[in-house]
């Protein structure tokens, strides 16, 4: 019945063109740190843009910015669209840009189209998904859903000295035509927009993601110890080289986990040595380990086939391993019926789409715990994200947002 | 027929310590880096020693210093024993200083005995043995044996921002009592007394080590450059992850080098990766391979070998692997007639010993091109050097310079 309903993709452009200016890197690309005087100007001018149209403002506690447009029924729990607007200190336009003017496109298409929504639905851009400038990310969905923010982030600091703390107040302070609300309130639903920060939606030619879920997440850290020794005058039966331990250990884990399962990656990142002398055999050698996988209990045995293998090679040659979790993040599915929105919006549109795993965190994922949440994603060049090269094509931006305006119309029951 | 001259233990042993005292470490170790003022201190005491006995003091331009107790022929070349004074920044108090101090010793035992060689003996202490406050290491040997010091030196900075050139003038003119002599002298023979660096004679219970030679070492620099992307998102097929590559080349060398042959070694000291982020595949691994073989042609396989495993894995999983040597030391064979003359102490001693390759550089690597030149080696603890927990039994050191002592008689021809 809404067939018609389309968004301005001129305006749309226009937007995304104008908040990659604040923050601009002579690279092309936008350092628009979380809570940063930059982050301040975005959401001031998302702010004013809604005060124009005649939408209500509001924040929380975590700096969380509410746009809301009110539906039919006042009292019921809003429906969210949104993203966020913080970026890396090296990051791309449209990595959270995207998905918060997007959804913001969405409130205005239906408001230029006058069309009345059951429920209010609001747009959301959370703070400090990035998580570069304060950790962890993606804190203010995450507080958002536990209704409650950390005693141990009040005290965490920015690479510059600046306290959590005192830079969410001066955000806050910054924006008084916001009204304040409470942290976590009940909501309807939530849909997210994002670019895909992966390469599989480009490789394929497919315009749209449907994303089921994102992957859990663990890190490990690695610690092997050996014992250093001259590289000239040691034989190989007097050698105990954790390298050789480590190099081991890695390449079972390369050879096994991601051949054997095209779900889970192993990724690792950063290696180190110590003494780090050319001519040192090393004495220790440390490794972090991404693991990730869209099934708990796998995860889990991943974690534990990577604990063993490390342990019983470095023992084979006299060192010891020792393995510790730095990180757990659970896996999310998404909400059925907000992924049958989707797809329904996507046969409406004719486009072709897949159904996909998000191996990236997202704010979805700390909405899931809270309400029905989904995911959108679309192509980004070269899967480049985190990165002032990122770049989304004009016409997937668009398609994004008008996918994103009919699978929230179709979630609300208007389609 | 000069069985009975004896090296004065007790005095040898007072020394050490005595020495040990000049830029001593609160763990026990020393730090008496090359041109230091510790290092002064530690010339200007060994040249008052000799000024004590009325030994000639000299030192040329790279302020090698030499100590000359005369022979029957002035004109000919004088034999030299000797080593180093400089130490490692946390060093151990026998490296270098073992060497030089019984090499004094041999000096003072003959005076005592009233022995007159046939040509002069002279103590040296070369400059710069270690390379840890200037570098290249063997400074002073090098020169000598080059009879020319490279332009280049002279730019060489200390990491306190202190000029080569600066310091070995202020060297020079701090020991104004020792002559100045032309750099590189006709010599007729070098015999070096030094720790072994290494676990081997401490394993085999042989307080003397016979050094043939010392093995050639070349250092490779490897950078194998793949695709930086997220580590969530990007599926096996789609990764160049160049640690990979990396892991995957280590394992095959690791295999087959050491394994293959007793001679050869194969370090791997440092290796780093870049971005060096946990949830980011590496776009970039360094490594620095420190290859040694006592064999010319069989080294130069070696690096040949490295290049192409490093090629191969790299090019197979789309990354790009760069081989750069940075480092490149021939092996030396050290003189059959000096050798004879060590083994012929050894077995007029009655002490078991080894024929052994030397690991690690010595100075004389460097005599060896310009003279006749071998090396004794005596045991220490745990096979640790350079390290403040250096240790080598007061009974070692003692043997070691009566080893030093008749081996020099015998090299001169008078046992």
């Amino acid at each position: 019945m809404n067939a018609s309903v389309k968004v301005n993709g001129d305006r749309l452009l226009g937007r995304l063109e104008n908040f990659a200016g604040i923050g601009a890197t002579p690279a092309g690309g936008v350092n628009r740190q979380a809570l940063s005087p930059e982050d301040r100007l975005a959401r001031a001018k998302l702010a004013q843009l809604a005060a124009d149209r005649g939408f209500a403002v509001f924040q929380d506690s975590m700096a969380n910015l509410f746009i809301r447009r009110e539906g039919k029924s006042a009292g019921r729990p809003p429906f969210l669209i949104g993203s966020h607007l913080d970026s890396q200190p090296m990051g791309g336009r449209y990595d959270g840009a995207l998905g918060t003017l997007s959804a913001f496109e969405v409130l205005e298409s239906l408001d230029d189209a006058d069309i009345q929504t059951p429920v209010a639905l609001e747009v959301v851009a959370w703070t400090n998904e990035e998580g570069s400038r304060f950790s962890p990310g993606a804190m203010g969905s995450m507080a958002f859903a536990n209704r409650a923010i950390p005693a141990e982030w009040h005290h965490a600091r920015s690479p510059d000295g600046k306290l959590l703390q005192d830079e969410l107040t001066a955000t806050l302070i910054a924006l008084p035509q916001a009204a304040m609300r409470p942290l976590g309130i009940p909501v309807s639903g939530y849909l997210e927009l994002h670019i895909e920060q992966g390469p599989s939606l480009e490789r394929e030619n497919i315009p749209i993601g449907v994303v089921h879920g994102i992957q859990g997440t663990r890190w490990l850290e690695v610690v092997i110890t050996g014992q250093t020794a001259h590289a000239g005058t040691t034989q190989l039966s007097f050698r105990r080289d954790p390298l050789v331990a480590a190099t081991e250990a890695m390449q079972t884990l390369y050879g096994s986990i991601m051949p054997n399962d095209e779900q889970a990656r192993l990724t690792i990142g950063r290696i180190s040595v110590e003494p780090a002398s050319i001519n040192a055999i090393p004495g220790k050698v440390s490794f972090s380990v991404d693991l990730r996988h869209p099934n708990a209990p796998e995860l889990a045995r991943l974690e534990e086939l990577v604990r063993t293998v490390c342990q019983e090679k470095a023992s084979v040659l006299g060192c010891e391993a020792t393995v510790r979790r730095t990180f757990d993040m659970p896996p999310a599915q998404f909400s059925p019926t907000l992924l049958a929105a989707v797809e329904h919006a996507v046969t409406r549109l004719g486009v072709s789409s897949k159904p996909m795993l998000s191996g990236a965190f997202h704010d979805a994922l700390f909405l899931a715990r809270v309400t029905e949440a989904a995911m959108i994603f679309v192509p980004c060049r070269d899967g480049l994200s985190h990165n002032e090269a990122e770049y989304v094509k004009p016409e997937h931006s668009v398609l994004g947002a008008q996918v994103l305006l009919e699978s929230t119309l179709a979630a609300l029951g208007m389609s």
